[in-house]
């Protein structure tokens, strides 16, 4: 999947992408970067609304498990169950979240071909100028995979 | 602060809350209820994108904070810390989320006149349908607190 795909995808499907700026910057199935400008995210201390930060975050994790399964053949619907953000800096500017895979992506499959429905976690990093801003972790459910 | 005063300082200062729908539905000292549509918080699946469920949440519990210090003549810098979001059921429609206080607000204030800063949690119950869906917590920071 093309990162012109993915951000295509996100702004059709889930319009607040587009509200919020969301950008791919990379996408592979390691690990998927999105950016997003300050100024739509902005809140009362001319920093990143906290609640933006999070939302980008989540995106970027959800699209890793979506570019993943797809580039294996395994369509599934996943639904996020739980998430943790830690906040470490206030964000004065643009900024980014890079999701990677925390579980055991061969355990999962393997479970999502035998059951139809299996676990994992993402974590996204928030970065800006630089520096790691924040850290969210996302707990989702996949439902499906049969192998196309 | 009236509902309307609050969504306008929300809408102005948040433009993610303005892009999100969200209404002020009831503001005390004691809870904050927002509620946002679904049309612009739409995901793939034609239900609530989670980014947008825990991003109303942080709003509705940084509004209490917002409200309640106001309130008490103690403005303050808010930061949120960490929260953590658990997502029940899909939202297939318009939402709310009320915020209540979890944290013990007349240590946190103390702590606050004292030392010039002060943590507190929120908890924030996300509602759909007459059926709770989300819930979310948050610690929040508070610097400054002279009182005025």
């Amino acid at each position: 999947m093309t990162n012109e795909a993915l951000q295509a995808y996100l702004h059709e499907h889930i319009p607040l992408s587009r509200a919020m700026g969301v950008q791919v910057v990379a996408s592979s199935v390691d690990a998927v970067t999105l950016g997003a400008p300050l100024a739509p995210n902005i809140n009362h201390r001319d920093t990143v609304f906290g609640g933006s930060a999070s939302a980008v975050a989540t995106l970027a994790a959800w699209s890793l498990l979506h570019v993943r399964l797809s580039a294996e053949g395994l369509p599934s619907r996943l639904v996020i169950q739980r998430n943790s953000m830690d906040y470490l800096h206030p964000v004065a500017g643009d900024f980014t979240a890079t999701a990677s895979l925390e579980g055991d992506w061969a355990a999962f499959t393997r479970m999502l071909a035998r059951k139809g429905v299996a676990r994992i976690a993402v974590r996204s990093q928030v970065d800006h100028a630089g520096e790691m801003a924040g850290a969210f972790r996302g707990e989702f459910v996949a439902f499906g995979g049969e192998r196309e």
